[in-house]
């Protein structure tokens, strides 16, 4: 098989593309580079420069590069400016896959894993979600997510497509200190970010119905993230056409986002620092925690990597930006 | 007010332009075509030829016209061909859609009718189903009409649109026989041109939890469609910035399969015909009747038109043709 992983040179992305070499798979990087980097690209990995809106670059480098299958990671991903430009949004992740199903159609490129999220359940209302947790995004960015499986579920069934969608929960950590996440949308690096600034890192709501009263989320390491789609990568190899997964991709485990707090203060040696709880943030769910049952069912695959190697690894790579 | 109605040579377009033209509006029709027909765009009435994906030549015919509003009908509406064709439903119905918001940002157009449909709402299990009964759609085609909703609801948030998505229930009729629907997709042409070719009309599935035993609809005469499209419209004018206004648009009454061949066959004087039950076609809801209150709240509109009202002059749109 040849993957040609788009958004390759991201933070996620990255990751898996270091999976899939490291697994023996060929890979070819796609990405506009808006946010990703070339020094994120492996040597000896080619890399194509270009939007997912560029059907005609999309079929050259799949036909270049003899490509069997696409992991389609590129996309604009953070909730708040989805909501200011949801037009941008929907063009990138929705339009933009829709060109690439269309390069995969005309160029007979017959197998997709995609970047979902646990955004598409919106509010749940359950203690763990599962893939059959009715979906009801809350925001412009969950539902190009949701989106996303619709377009891929009806091309699988119209054109045999083999695809695996892998909603990804709360992604934290990196495999090395230059492939750590840049931005700072996520809780660690918010929380790092804070402290660097010399104020106190917040946290948005502790009267919500938890046993903390902080919101729970399901955080796994990017390592993990990416030998998921490895795992989801070969199942499609085999995989009979039009075959179609949803999957979750958590470990099944709920964390405090007051507790997630604690333990970065205590890696970072900065204990004497004390959290500043403020109102809640508009659409921020009370607990989102992955049932990981069907993952490990479908892919024999499940998370191996802890909390604290999650916090860890972000901080000697906030240590090694800054 | 300057209305652009993309699909206004079209079916229901073409009802809409009328009823928009016959209220005093200003009236610009954007149609490419592809199953519409210049013979339905009333004299006086400027006719763009141009699809929705053509952002410029949408921009242009805005400024041209000094548009101040838009009601976008055109979109591809087959459910079947939806699932053979679903990335051309997505080209043409979500990134049509998104091209034509572009365009309205960037030419400063600030209102939006857009032609939203039951098929948002899927299987659902309810006796009336009201504006908020949760979507699930079934389908590609119902899919794309909830992306709609969702993408013109972010952009109104966002843009300041003021927007109005109005759920057609089944539409049916004609206002005379020139512009009756010239397809064969819906319960009343099926039944003529099964008659017309000698067969026995269908219907699908008599084994549905219903009176009857067969689908229960909400059927709706395309002029109180179009009626609505003018309350709408007006509501519009005067609604504040980022107002986004969600209706069904049926009687709130349901009509049986049966009861519906039967009275066509009144109609068309083929009592001696029996009608042939068959086996449920996948994806047939039992019952999809509307809740019909919001829409006279928010618009003041009810619709007026009876079942005999949209067979009779169906039928005569039929003789017309044949």
């Amino acid at each position: 098989m040849s993957w040609l992983v788009t958004g390759g040179a991201g933070y996620i992305g990255a990751h898996v593309v270091r999976a899939l070499v490291d697994g023996g798979e060929q890979v070819v990087v796609y990405d506009d580079l808006s946010t990703g980097s070339t020094d994120r690209v492996p040597e000896g990995v080619p890399l194509v420069v270009g939007s997912v809106l560029d059907g005609a670059l999309l079929e050259g480098a799949m036909r270049d590069h003899a490509v069997t299958g696409v992991v389609h990671i590129a996309a604009k991903k953070q909730v708040g400016e989805s909501m200011e430009r949801p037009l941008h949004y929907y063009r990138e992740n929705v339009t933009g896959l829709q060109t690439l199903l269309e390069a995969m159609t005309s160029t007979g490129v017959g197998r997709l894993v995609f970047s979902s999220s646990a955004a598409v359940y919106g509010m749940p209302d359950v203690d763990l979600v599962t893939e059959d947790t009715p979906c009801l995004p809350m925001n412009p960015y969950g539902e190009t997510k949701l989106i996303g499986e619709w377009l891929i579920n009806a091309a699988a069934r119209a054109h045999g497509i083999r695809a695996a969608s892998l909603r990804y929960f709360n992604v934290a950590g990196a495999a090395g200190p230059e492939l750590s996440d840049s931005g700072a949308s996520n809780l660690i690096p918010m929380v790092f970010e804070r402290l660097e600034a010399g104020d106190a890192p917040r946290v948005f709501g502790a009267d919500y119905a938890t046993p903390d009263g902080t919101c729970v989320r399901d955080y796994i390491h990017v390592q993990d993230i990416a030998s998921a789609h490895l795992a989801a990568a070969r199942r499609l190899t085999d995989a009979p056409e039009g075959a179609a997964l949803t999957l979750n991709i958590g470990r099944g485990e709920g964390s405090s986002v007051r507790e997630m707090v604690d333990r970065i203060l205590k890696v970072t040696g900065r204990q004497d620092v004390a959290p500043q709880v403020t109102d809640r943030r508009p659409g921020d769910p009370a607990r989102v925690v992955a049932s990981a049952d069907r993952a490990r069912e479908e892919l024999g695959w499940s998370a191996r990597h802890s909390l604290d190697d999650m916090i860890e690894s972000a901080w000697q790579g906030w240590c090694h930006r800054h």
